[in-house]
């Protein structure tokens, strides 16, 4: 599938998919920094009443719940009720799902309605199973742990799921794919999981193949990850947003296909 | 004029002027990470009931309504109103005017009694014309195309207008100037457009002229855009704040002079 | 007291603390980088429902009043109560404390309760006394100009006050100590302040002996400081939280021991 990442890429950069984020206060410069090394254009909104004209012009929608409150949880679900008039491409990050019954309930609720959802494997694992309880918001499991919530979800509400640790995988009620790509310095970065979260939207929004899309972004990440290598995690994150953006990195990609 | 930024930024460093901010909180960071690295002491609050003290102590407010909703408005009214009573000068960024009803209007309201407002030639044509629409916070047009807006403006309610882009302009109802300094990557970090506005209220706290403090805050913002070339937008990003602090910067621009 | 610093860290990145903040959104991502590069486990939160299920898996709380509001003060009251019913150490950061009444009487509420208190100069001597005046959240006073207020507020109340500037001070009701590390360069980077409190609380949550906590915490971070020294504050910034991360810190300390 490698192949197919390089014009897609180019297309989205040519396409420049405006991708309106719902998301958590901590990551929001990361997010959107990241959103525009890509070449997308982010737009970030505090705001119930402007939803309505904002999600026409998005060309995708990425929910991430890692600072929900009530105000939030409501603004999420009118933005996904007029995504879905829209026929716009939703994207959900369930941040923390698991560590308390408030971010568990409302990741189960988004889910439902969401093109793609992307966690750790705990949260994954947190939206099917009771029992699992996260830890803050780092992953106490591997992902391969998580496959089974995965392909249940994916098979329940016939949405994408990406679990997304040391392997990624990728998986759907028909298909999957797993990756080996990355950095160990991507756990010691805070927002990086939103990051994909936000890159799968940016993909999604210009491409059919939900799948795909998931897949090419998950793909990239990785890249942007192994380019980035440093030894420490600023100067880490700062290669990274550098590497999503630089026409090496598409270069690197070229030689590998 | 650029034989006055020099000592005008020694004043200001030697005033550490404090800026208040009612800001938008995706770029929180760059923001008060910037004004420090000028030398201005920020001061960010998102309370409407410390206004009252801490305007008096501000030597400048700067209202940037890129995360806006109701209580934000409300707020910006509030600090706008004791911004007159106690003579502070007021700098608007109407981030996203033209994307959503509520930020035009907003942007419209509180650009009556701004003494400076700075946008994007979108932005900017938006305060004035109901058919500009802007897709997300990315101008779509030349700051060329902005200088009738930015012109009616100026002459309308008698402040000065900065159009920031590839070519900044700065105008009032009397005077104009252009620059073209700065560096493309200035487009790819989120919150450049942010950081200028907090600059440009900066340069205000502390200058009687706000043409010329807008135009040397723009000058200054241009001339370290320019120092910091690089090959990616994080490099670029600790390059630009690098650039704001440091003295190699000033002796760049005396040799210049 | 140094030769306590490695194996006290060692055991942090061994424990993985969960530190809970309830923290300001200006340097939110600082500080959870920050304390994801130090080893601990940050979770954010701006939720009251999920603070019943969040305070039991936290092993330290750390309330931060840099942006409060009224549903901010009433949060941090509903936490500090939480904290104290669940016995986990809570350390309090009282941003611009002299600043508005709001902050000052807030800070002055919570800081009964408090097992740490960590302020610049100025917000240390505005917690005791009213003609105190904090010119936005930036000191104008030296450390040892607070130590008067510091040995005041620990004998009231018992708890540990650190006190951080060019010479840190650490003081309990009993024992007290001092420390000239770092880099002004520090002062530079905004949200360094909020940095420490939470890196005392992540020390907090592993050791038994608050003093001490607070004595290593400030330490490591001016050890940190010291190995960052840069020529601007954005390279500054990288460096300290690479320097946070990197092993080679610990083999710095290990050869000064």
């Amino acid at each position: 599938m490698s192949e197919t990442l390089l014009p897609i890429l180019k297309q989205l950069r040519s396409q420049k998919p405006v991708v309106l984020c719902l998301t958590n206060v901590v990551t929001m410069d990361l997010v959107a920094n990241g959103l525009l090394a890509l070449g997308a254009a982010p737009i970030m909104s505090l705001c119930d009443t402007e939803l309505l004209e904002l999600i026409p012009i998005a060309q995708a929608v990425y929910l991430n719940i890692g600072t929900l409150d009530e105000a939030f949880i409501e603004r999420c679900q009118q933005a996904q009720a007029l995504a879905k008039q829209c026929h716009k491409p939703l994207v959900l990050d369930p941040v923390g799902a698991g560590a308390s019954a408030i971010r568990t309930q409302t990741a189960r609720d988004l889910l439902v309605q969401a093109d793609i959802v992307k966690g750790n494997a705990s949260e994954i694992m947190a939206l099917v199973d009771d029992a699992v309880v996260t830890q803050g918001v780092e992953s106490t499991y591997t992902t391969d742990a998580a496959l089974a919530a995965a392909n249940h979800i994916a098979n329940t509400y016939g949405n994408i799921v990406v679990v997304s640790g040391a392997i990624d995988h990728v998986i759907s009620a028909t298909r999957s794919a797993e990756m080996n790509l990355g950095d160990a310095m991507m756990g010691k970065v805070t927002g990086m999981g939103c990051l994909l979260g936000a890159l799968i939207s940016a993909f999604t929004a210009i491409t059919e193949d939900h799948f795909q899309a998931a897949y090419c972004a998950t793909q990239y990440m990785g890249q942007c990850g192994s380019l980035a290598a440093a030894n420490g995690p600023a100067t880490f994150r700062r290669c990274f947003i550098d590497a999503l953006y630089c026409e090496a990195t598409l270069q690197t990609m070229n030689r590998a296909v």
